[in-house]
């Protein structure tokens, strides 16, 4: 059954916020979706059509709302969580987008108190490396995954609002708990991340950086593709997620060693069986 | 003006020896096309009717042959020069692929002795992790850059031949000495396919190799795209750069070294200013 809401605040309207606004208001699922966002987004997402409505702060975007989703940066989520605490009508729901779980989940959990429950942490595996309104779109979610990450005491009813209404987006919803996703995307998302900046930077920050542009082929353009991603959000998420980030660094570090090791000695059978059990793997990821 | 060439011999025809041989085919510029490959390649080739003819060792190939095109893995390439040289035509040029072009010098010099003149070394930018002669393409190489490295000996007729040759099936042609071409590619291709690999082995030989398959998103699967690559390929031309790709290498350690310190001190303001170098070249590369 297709849930439906009176009024959607989203707190943060960029690529995600944006385009969890647009694919609302395109399928109908609200009869108003409201944005808050400092700076300019707000104006602008109002003018693209993403929204029907701007609130002038946070507290007043909630104000009324049954569903909020935030989709701000990392370190902006405790001070909104406590801003529209106080004014959460009875029957809101509350959901998010941020690429990390466990913080979030403590940020929310210390502002809401015993409303906790009504909020369902999740992150939608989608993204590009535009950023801001206009780079929403209605159809971001189209097959992509959402996790959620409910808590023992979430509430299900909230997590029934919430898991459809990510449906509804065109999500398909997958359950996890949030320290087991934490752990999972810093190795399928964060350290990579970290990991293409040092090339980039080593790169650019290198002697050859103006040749490099001139004569990369497709594979180098391929593997730094995230390279072009915004340092500022990226720096917030390794830094939120950094043991489990620093723990992938650890186990890359040791398997480049032994791989630096094996091309110094021209020991070709050691790279070799290293490189093999890299393609190997890689050829698996469809 | 069109060169074109009695007998072309291709040694060697895989996806990018396949792909010269279906161009040349394509373009009419040999009125033969003869492969020599070990193995089952040559047959194959010919049945995909990418060459006209196939031969039973690199000397017969090259018999008769006013092009020779060398398109054998590295290790493979000493040999190969050794066995065609006595067979060698009066008016034979030479060219090859290979992704290295100092040690190909090298090899070529030792067993062509005076002819080493006529030998023109390239390497075509082209390729893909797809491989073998059921992967060539006669379009392979339209748009995409071939470097030439000419010695001060190359003879300016042979030089003139193989350029043409070049541009005649799709590349632009860019000159640059064997020595820089190899510190250049050793950044902008062979590193970077090593530091793929390490990272796809670290994930593929971790505790979540499964779960990454499931929930890598489409950053992980752009990175991660040239670990799919022929582990042997790859294995030879890094051992065969080795010196070049090590000073990379030590360059991303340092500057991996740098980010780690400063996710470890959760110091935002380094980081950044990383991230951002990263970024604002990655940029700039289209």
């Amino acid at each position: 059954m297709m849930e439906s809401f009176r009024r959607i605040a989203v707190l943060g309207v960029g690529l995600i916020g944006g385009s969890i606004a647009a694919s609302a208001r395109a399928r109908g699922l609200g009869d108003r979706v409201v944005a808050f966002s400092p700076g300019g987004d707000a104006a602008e997402a109002l003018e693209l059509g993403l929204v029907d409505e701007v609130a002038e702060d946070p507290a007043a975007a909630v104000d009324g709302a049954d569903l909020v989703v935030l989709a701000a940066p990392i370190p902006a989520l405790p001070s909104l969580f406590a801003q529209i605490a106080p004014r959460l009508g009875p029957d809101a729901v509350l959901t998010d987008a941020a690429s990390t779980k466990r913080s979030t989940i403590v940020a929310a959990r210390q502002a809401l108190g015993a409303g906790f429950p009504r909020f369902v942490p999740a992150h939608p595996i989608a993204g590009a490396e535009r950023h801001g309104p206009a780079a929403a779109r209605s159809d971001l979610f189209d097959g992509c995954l959402a996790l959620l990450c409910p808590e023992p005491d979430t509430s299900a009813h909230a997590y029934r609002r919430i898991a459809s209404f990510w449906s509804e987006i065109g999500a398909r919803v997958v359950d996890m708990p949030a320290g087991d996703h934490d752990r999972l995307f810093a190795e399928v998302s964060h350290w990579p991340h970290a990991a293409v900046f040092a090339l980039c930077a080593a790169i650019g920050g290198g002697a050859r950086a103006e040749d490099a542009l001139r004569f990369a082929g497709a594979g180098l353009r391929d593997t730094t593709r995230i390279g072009a991603s915004s340092a500022s959000l990226w720096a917030d998420i390794v830094l939120d997620n950094r043991e489990a980030v620093l723990e992938c660094a650890a186990a890359f570090e040791r398997e480049l060693r032994a791989m630096l090791d094996a091309i110094e000695r021209g020991d070709r059978a050691a790279l070799l069986e290293r490189f093999e059990t890299a393609s190997r793997w890689r050829r698996r990821l469809r």
